[in-house]
């Protein structure tokens, strides 16, 4: 009578663009380990925008922290853990916690949600597009219901001159979802 | 045989306060932005008191890291992102991640837990009700077993006048759970 | 169609060491409640290595964040609210939040995974063997396939005289997982 067959475990496959425009003072980079070269000490809270794949409609923000790890001289970058959420207006939002590095792809844990989003899990592929400014996640989620047409629209390949269209940028009623995360 | 018929998804609601009684150093604002009005860069862990949704009993208490996100001066407050668990005592912890904004209702995820909270799942609503001093939280709880009665007796209506019962705030054997968390 | 059968829930044992070497400037004590006792408000970066249960491979690193919930003067320890992950090479990560007492074992949250580990749930004990170099984890896994046998070896028992292998110290190639976290 309780079984888990209500829960769906079929994958579906959300992408999403994280793109920081440098309006809302992030990242905060705190210098905590007080060393010149970037060290395990230093913390990063960020907040970026979020649009769809196909970059039609503002979503919401990104919201965080990036725990400096070590600084990886031989890939001249860095490695972060990662604790952040993906907020999507009214339907809701999805946790994510795992590897940040700033020179490779790397896959994070989804670790819960709200709204539409309760009770999912999986994980997700970080792709850095254009350090440190555009990002492209590919969400592999289950455990939840079919996601809504507007958030399951083709996306753009990821490409350093992908931009959101205009209208979405710009909030647009029509090319935003419903109460938007700003 | 190894069917996932044995983890319950039905839906259990668990209510709880979480008081603020100004004696556990709590929270601590670290300014790290540096700046005059509360920024992104701004850090604040906080350990708060929590009771039983009945006021009849402490359960223990909260712990960890609220990220702030942004300013929103139009609501006269702030938008966090809220790392953190629910301590039970002897029953294990809740862990939670999600929104936290000081002027309105949010709904966070449940990330985890241990104990009888072992393989949770689910959301939690967050209510404030004296800010930042007293909060009603309900849970919407899957993949547990029964929640035991002293857990889940009838919540008082949240409102500013709420306080635990003098025997539950005097921590009184009768009016904790075993092994309450402090 | 879509039923939860394929979401393994027996519980999979996992043992694994965490070491502190010293050789990687961690813990980041970071006093930012500038009090001269650890009280709320510092913050402790951290990241050691990770050695199977056997001491037989190196597999990577943990890596994080412990936030300082309150000095416990009576057990001369310090409860800290802990989120972090376990990196495993190529077969991915996990992460967990929870408590960590510098005087007892605990169990945290088992939030989520990647590779592998996609989709785990459920819980795992810390056990400090040396503070704060040496601590042995079970882990009580589900939601996963089987273990690969190099994770699964019968692990040697916690005692402050444990040390990995020559050989896994010096990450020969026969003595690490395949692309072990560094």
């Amino acid at each position: 009578p309780e079984s888990e067959t209500s829960r769906p475990n079929k994958v579906q496959e959300l992408y999403v663009y994280e793109i920081n425009e440098r309006d809302r003072g992030s990242p905060a980079f705190l210098r905590l380990s007080q060393k010149p070269v970037n060290s395990l000490g230093d913390l990063v809270p960020f907040s970026n925008k979020l649009y769809t794949g196909d970059l039609k409609k503002r979503l919401g923000i990104t919201a965080g922290l990036c725990v400096l790890i070590q600084h990886v001289p031989e890939n001249n970058g860095d490695r972060y853990e990662a604790i952040y959420s993906f907020y999507f207006g009214d339907y809701g939002h999805v946790s994510v916690q795992g590897p940040y590095l700033t020179y490779q792809e790397t896959r994070l844990a989804v670790t819960g949600g709200s709204g539409i989003f309760e009770g999912v899990y999986g994980e997700v592929k970080l792709q850095q597009i254009v350090f440190p400014f555009k990002l492209f996640y590919t969400f592999y989620l289950k455990g939840i219901k079919d996601l809504p047409a507007e958030l399951t629209g083709e996306p753009v390949a990821p490409s350093p001159s992908i931009e959101p269209s205009p209208a979405a940028k710009a909030t647009e009623p029509n090319a935003t979802i419903k109460n938007f995360t700003n």
